[in-house]
């Protein structure tokens, strides 16, 4: 199997003025052709530093990927290091610098003079197209590998990658197809669903199942090796399969489904509606369900009644309740979903209060703990959480453990 | 001057199904402390891969970062990598295991094995608290170096950097001063933001003057660099001053303040209140609001009125308005801010709706169409806007854009 190694150039990458999502994108993109990515390396704009990963990459990969450091000012250096480590020089190409000027033209502007020197690449490699800027890309096979320089700004990398160097990676991924899938969980942390999982998570097993978890979402991803698409296919279904049975309901769905897409869904099958009544999660919960588009289906009415005094004039939550219970009770959860309902008119309606932090918690009452209530035909359910972490960790999981609550309770 | 090395650790960084922005916030915060990153790995959550990294990190930089694979799975194996490079063994630390059972014990659950791992680190190595989750961080000194492992959560890893790493960085630093001052703007995109500033965003310049954008939020970020503290300090304030009087109330903040923060404080300030009606943002704009701790202060009610009656039976929205001009309209923006401020009795109210797409558009009215309104004692301001971008832009821009002309509205 063929493996690659990304190296990623500029000085904004180190100083963290900008974040590198040209590396997650090619190592998805590879993966999928079954070229995984092995190693990555960051660099400045410093010719010895890129000839320094160029060698270190190519001691750990067949196929070396460099992103950045190909525009037309003085710190961008990527060309230079490229020729040196082919031990080559640069040269003028004439169609490329053409290319350039008609760019400009296009544009009605003349070619700035330091646009030149893109036009030039190490003697022996090939340009790549670049149809949304100016920097070209540059191919060259040596000493076994296959060398790819492309530019750092991600919508240009993307399209080059997919319209210039994939139809090249065919030929050398040579054969091995690679299936993916995921799985998205929610209600289990991630040392939970490793034991429930045992040796299916072991290390080095074809297909290999990795998990990671972000903001209670837990991603299972299913990677199959095989000699042909089907094949993989098949090992990655029965994968799925297994995983499904061992996990039950932890599973909500598949690939980049979130939990309001998959509510969303169920409730424009079933031509449902419903509501939302926010205090500690202040919008959050709205803002999940209406991010998907389409969301004016079946959700018709949301409200963050953050004060007492909105709890009770705008869902009718009986003052003498907030009074003996406080507003982050059982009670008032109960009759913020139970109120949002009524006033709504729809099927479902969910009442969130809590803690979020850092102030406002008591000794009973300690930061992160949430009551989210459920209500519907069938009665109204509510439960006591404790969530962990920051203000905004503590809001973003209060409102996609109602979401996953509310999932729950439309099964039956 | 001492120089620092990354190491990010996980095969999701390699696979691309996560970006790694540790690097880049770890980049940041190093270089505002006068340390520059000079060079940055990622590896697969494999022990010699690790170490290989470890050496490679030495070899640049004085103070090495690793991020990653600290969790209590099988797959973590940075702990292991961390003693290996030390040539030292994993080591029980009895008070460890005690904080991670009290973080199961305070959420009212029994500890899963996995996790015991977690207590263990090199054999002399200091652990690093972690008030957010039950991965301790490692910190040891070997060969010369200063070497710190922390969890690849972002969350965790910055509060962790905050807490418990740049106290102990601030002797480790030495020599050169750098002193970074950000700017916020709001109101202008980048380029006429570079047009007003000119030559004093030249490349090399002392003061350097960065520009960033993200969803129409311009940050501009001065460093100075001097001998000592107070040199660089006076040059940042010079610096900061002439781009306040070159960008007058398009500065709306300075450092890491949102615009939701900046509005908050004023109205705290005031002791004002203010509700939002929203529709196409759906919560979104109550949830900038609420992201601010404390916000109970100021904030008291929002509506998500995502449907017409939910406009006409929560807000007052006359039917005939909709019916007229659509819900999409001046007037109805108008209608909706004026019925929630009236609805909840606040100094003032927002009123919001547009096409977030990507469906729901008609010649007339494209997506991206957004009416936004002030309403306060002083009359009631109305303004349309067509963002581009997809549904989460829109909708996020609408709502810093709704904030923006409240703060604006403010000032008089």
């Amino acid at each position: 199997m063929k493996r690659a190694s990304i190296i990623s150039i500029g000085n904004e990458l180190l100083s963290g003025q900008t974040v590198d999502t040209n590396a997650a994108n090619l190592g998805e993109r590879l993966l999928s052709i079954g070229i995984p990515v092995v190693s990555s390396y960051t660099t400045g704009d410093d010719i010895d530093s890129i000839i320094r990963s160029f060698n270190l990459a190519s001691s750990d990969a067949d196929l070396i990927f460099a992103t950045g450091g190909l525009g037309p000012t003085d710190d961008d250096v990527t060309r230079q290091a490229f020729a040196k480590f082919l031990s080559t020089e640069l040269q003028l190409q004439k169609e490329l610098l053409q290319k350039i000027q008609n760019f400009f033209i296009s544009r009605n502007r003349q070619m700035p003079s330091k646009n030149k020197v893109q036009a030039y690449i190490p003697a022996g490699s090939k340009a790549l197209a670049n149809n949304l800027g100016t920097a070209p890309g540059i191919m060259a096979e040596a000493k076994g590998k296959l060398l790819i320089a492309l530019p750092g700004v991600p919508s240009e990398m993307k399209q080059m990658f997919e319209e210039s160097v994939l139809p090249e990676l065919q030929r050398f991924a040579g054969g091995q197809a690679v299936v993916i899938r995921k799985l998205k969980c929610f209600g289990a942390g991630e040392s939970n669903i490793a034991e429930l999982l045992g040796p299916l998570m072991q290390r080095g097993r074809n297909p290999l199942i990795n998990c990671t978890a972000s903001c209670g979402v837990i991603t299972l991803t299913i990677t199959a090796t095989a000699k042909d698409k089907d094949k993989a296919q098949q090992m990655a279904e029965k994968d799925e399969k297994s995983l499904r049975n061992k996990l039950g309901e932890l599973v909500y769905g598949t690939e980049d489904q979130t939990l309001a897409e998959v509510v969303g869904e169920k409730l424009a099958q079933q031509k449902k509606t419903i509501a939302v009544a926010e205090s500690c999660t202040g919008g959050c919960l709205a803002k999940l369900l209406t991010d998907i588009p389409g969301a004016s289906r079946y959700f018709t009415h949301g409200w963050v009644t953050y004060s007492n005094s909105a709890k009770t004039s705008e869902l009718g939550v009986p003052a003498h309740l907030i009074e003996k219970h406080g507003s982050v009770s059982e009670q008032v959860a109960q009759a913020m979903a139970q109120g949002a309902r009524k006033r709504a008119g729809t099927a479902f309606a969910i009442g969130v209060t809590g803690i979020a932090g850092p102030t406002g918690a008591s000794e009973q009452k300690p930061v992160g703990l949430v009551y989210i209530s459920v209500d519907s035909d069938n009665g109204c359910e509510t439960k006591r959480f404790i969530f962990s972490g920051g203000r905004g960790t503590i809001r973003l999981r209060a409102a996609q453990t109602a979401l996953n609550m509310f999932r729950l309770k439309m099964r039956y």
